[in-house]
């Protein structure tokens, strides 16, 4: 594995002599810089009169070799560019200036361009872009966004109206210019958000919402560095900290400004991030895992329908917590079923339903073990594959009681009835993999005051800005289904470069073992989010909980995590559209788990802050066989 | 053509014996009845303890045959269902019955199922009737929603503080329910509103917008008859007036409440609402003309890559006030040009341009003639096969100098220069049959101080809402075009069941001779309307204005509209999703007119009230070729 560091650029200005500024910015450390595309002082006119104007409107592609220039030069577009002017001369000429610069930037192969963004008019600018993006081989365009509006800080209610403040305050927010400018280029995984970080940090929800954004780069202004006692320059601790969140996402940096501290060098602030970068906390043992599955889009597992791998099982038996907390379970019961005096007499009936390669039944026989009480187990399991795995560790490895059962539970006509149910069929969104209706079908052999391991699970949803998932789904496509399909399908995914907008909050929630006369597993439930920010609504995240018995929990939901547990990744429901939620919106989403005695389905919708047609009605793109 | 008569119906409560309700009905001249599909009193109940009870749940289908029943019957479902109550049971309930009913109305074939929508908390009843009209088949569902709230009346003022009565005024307006109910719904077709008319009649705009939906049937309550000097019922004026309007959409009328003239006889209000039908205004010319093609999609014409056919000059020949205001406007061109002292020797050239079978070629020689000056004719054309037209006519009919020339006006080398340049070149959205770059091709061979007929034309745009036209469109697929491409087309179309929800604002200006340099036809421009009502945005509506010669002027924007014009029905712009709009919102939106020398075309967008992508980028679904 190569080795990780900082990849850090510098920002200049202007450029007198390109190849001196690259070799004094490589000699700092800096791995890349940025530079004008054109030369600032020709400033070009286009339209008539055409000034009589002889020479090069910039230097020589000539002044390095076309590898630099590919690798090391980020062109900057030059700052009087107003592709939105009212003034029609002043437009027309940016048009065609603009069109001169990224075509020169294409000539020269720059891995990126900075595009600044400097209010929400720049519609006109996005179209242009949008027009390059199409039309040439432009690589990456970087919109240059300040973090907060540069009017921020000015005390505006000493010089404008109440109404006019109000109206016109989401305007004044550089996230709603960068939403409208990537959202009128439909999303284009070539535009990506070069974020100016301002002095003043913005609200953590603000921070959240950037954080689900495709910040390619960070610009640092030298400004925004302290110096410390010994005169080395240092970022203030929230910065910090927010640098540390932006390494995560593999956000590049740009150092910006002058040099503050002469003395030193500027080579000092590459080698302060450097720090930075390699004195990140390491990853928990999740992330760890999840390295590489970040924001990867997968199709939930449908066990009952197919068969796991035996890949499948050995990465998910490997995990650390789950199955310590199964056993804790299974000893509690034990301890509650069987009274001290009585360990010896008893035979506790433990049936494991979906035994897979057997983890369960090992659990069950160490918290057997553990806790003096006399069990016998049974191990069910449709899998004929797993069954191989079980019969052969029956007779290798597990002392005790175990039968080994090769059927469906739902199936099986038990030869006596169990007094603890152990089950472990439970997906990301709980319910998603028809726990419930397989506990149903297994509960006619648990005893009238059995228990089922687990006796309760509750899936969870939040509201997320997921602008690069829902660009992936919106690429996938299921040959044979509809171009709406892949909208309509829930997805498992490692949540990374995503705003969770609102905490998650209960959907549907099962108990086990089910004593209704008549069982019914469909539900609905709707969920009321409020949105601090505005932002662009892509789905909701799904999580769950569950009781495995009495305190004995396991959870997705991120506060509540189990610690280092990693076998479920969350779900992302998408919605087709993205939603544009204002500030103090109300968001209101309704979720229902359909039931035939065939198939299982989620249908979603919303009717807040605008109606949102029903995703996946009839099961149509996406269903769980039983 | 078949006699047209209202359709009305007869609405009952409660039917003791349908067979005499429908002879009653039919009797007093009605066409259809409307029943409840069950028993009132027959409340039934599914779930646990199941009530022991025996019997029907309604009506047997015997009493009547089939074809009365799916032709003059539309069932009602039971008032009681609330699949939307936050009781789990009268929920759960109440989805069973819908279930029957429903069903029970598929058995039937009844033609229609009324639905009452009684609030805004209506999605998980949308979500049943989606599927519903899915998994059944159920013919129609018609949403039975008030025209104003039934709480409007009162004054809540008193009651509720001022903030709470501003974040659910929007829950409170019917129309609300009714978007939500088929947003989610997906707009199917399936879906139809019966809106039952209120006393007082809401705002203008609120009516405007109920016309722009699929309003299948106008519930009439007999409370809302007055009793005229003979004792006979008789509407309210402003309910005449909205009750024709509707005639206009084809509603159905359904007449419900007591009689309150029991003396005359149920039969008089069917005879006072057939006799407001009989007594409609004749349809204009425009409208007898577009017959048939109410809100039927049509792609613009490209006369250019097209040669126009013998039918389509044909239809567009027959126009009463195009060609004779192109008279007007030669004749006084002719006059301005040659002083009468000079009339009968000074002659003016005179190009028609794109002549096609001669029309304007008609039109300047009698203009001429009654102007008493003297011309000589270029009739330019490029279709040869309506050169063969125009040859023919220059022989038989025409009288005077006239000459016929085969040739692109873009291409041909004139032998002399033009006084004037007559030319009908214009599209729907004015320049949209590129009649700027053809004039500006053909002004080579204009005088430099001559004139060009039309010297000036501007389109126009206004926000509609139009969930019937969007349907066709998501319905609409083009083999070897995207998904995408029918909503990043304009369509040429009879606006009709249609809300215009702001007047239209001009967009491009386009005047000839075109003097400049360098001469750019390429556009851009935002234009910004205020929506009065919420409401849901599917795309704007086109129009243009011409100036022919000083006041001589033809238009097709709604206001300005000249009388009994036909040669143009207006354009619509879809736009990808449907945007629901907030009442007080901006809407703003961005148009381009983008060329290259091969071919023009449109891309649009929005950025308010919520951003919305640029459509049809590089012209990739829609353009025009040159």
């Amino acid at each position: 594995m190569a080795e990780q560091r900082v990849s850090c650029g510098r920002g200049f200005f202007c450029v007198p002599d390109l190849a001196a500024a690259l070799k004094n910015a490589t000699n700092g450390g800096f791995d890349f810089i940025c530079v004008p595309i054109c030369h600032p002082r020709y400033r070009r006119e286009f339209l008539d009169p055409v000034p009589n104007r002889s020479g090069a409107f910039t230097r020589s592609d000539l002044v390095l070799p076309s590898q630099d220039w590919n690798s090391l030069i980020v062109g900057k577009i030059s700052p009087w560019l107003d592709l939105d002017s009212t003034n029609e001369i002043v437009k027309k000429n940016s048009e065609l200036a603009l069109h001169q610069e990224l075509c020169y930037s294409v000539h020269l192969s720059l891995p990126a361009v900075l595009v600044p963004l400097k209010s929400y008019n720049c519609v006109n600018l996005a179209q242009h872009i949008n027009t390059s993006i199409h039309d040439t081989h432009v690589q990456q365009v970087w919109a240059h966004v300040p973090m907060r509006s540069p009017e921020d800080e000015c005390d505006r209610h000493l010089f404008e109206e109440e109404e006019e403040i109000k109206r016109s305050k989401y305007e004044k927010d550089p996230w709603e210019w960068w939403n409208l400018f990537r959202t009128v280029c439909a999303n284009s995984r070539k535009i990506g958000l070069a974020l100016e970080i301002s002095t003043e940090l913005p609200s953590e929800e603000e921070l959240v919402r950037w954080c689900g954004e495709p910040v390619k780069a960070a610009i640092l202004p030298t400004s925004l560095f302290l110096t410390n006692k010994k005169g080395f320059p240092v970022l203030p601790r929230a910065h910090q900290a927010l640098v540390k969140r932006l390494f995560r996402l593999n956000t590049q940096l740009i150092l910006t400004g002058v040099n503050k501290h002469k003395d030193k060098g500027v080579g000092f602030y590459y080698q302060y991030l450097a720090h930075l970068y390699q004195t990140q906390p390491e990853l928990d043992n999740v992330s760890q895992f999840a390295k590489g599955y970040e924001d990867y889009l997968q199709c939930p597992l449908q066990p009952l329908m197919d068969n796991l791998e035996s890949q499948t099982y050995e990465i998910f038996e490997r995990d650390p917590v789950k199955y310590s907390q199964y056993q804790k379970a299974v000893h509690k019961a034990l301890v509650d079923r069987v009274p001290e005096d009585k360990k010896d007499s008893v035979v506790t009936v433990v049936m494991v339903v979906g035994a897979g390669r057997g983890p369960l039944v090992r659990a069950s026989l160490t918290a057997a073990e553990e806790s003096g009480r006399k069990v016998r187990v049974y191990a069910v399991e449709k899998n004929p594959n797993a069954v191989v795995t079980l019969e052969t560790l029956k007779e290798e490895e597990w002392s005790g009681d175990v039968t080994v059962v090769s059927s469906d539970m739902r199936e099986w006509n038990s030869p006596e009835k169990a007094d603890i149910l152990v089950s472990e069929l439970l997906g990301s969104f709980g319910d998603n993999e028809l726990s419930p209706e397989c506990l149903d079908g297994a509960q006619r052999f648990l005893k009238d005051d059995g228990i089922s391991i687990p006796c309760e699970y509750t899936s969870f949803l939040a509201p997320v800005s997921a602008a690069k998932l829902h660009y992936e789904v919106s690429q996938s496509s299921d040959t044979g289904k509809g171009p709406l399909a892949p909208f309509e399908t829930p997805y498992v995914v490692r949540l990374h470069n995503v705003a969770v907008i609102s905490p998650p909050q209960p959907c549907f929630v099962f108990v086990h073992p089910n004593r209704a006369d008549r069982i019914d597993n469909s539900r609905v439930k709707s969920l009321e989010f409020e949105a601090k920010t505005s932002f662009s609504l892509h789905g909701f995240a799904g999580y769950f909980e569950t009781v495995l018995y009495k305190d004995v929990t396991l959870s997705i939901r991120p506060e509540t995590h189990s610690e280092g547990m990693f076998s479920w990744f969350p779900f992302y429901f998408p919605i087709k559209e993205p939603q544009y939620v204002t500030a103090g919106s109300t968001i209101t989403c309704h979720f229902w788990r359909k039931c035939t005695p065939k198939k299982v389905w989620y249908e979603w919708c919303m009717s807040k802050p605008a109606p949102v047609p029903l995703h996946n009605p009839g099961g149509r793109s996406y269903l769980i066989g039983l």
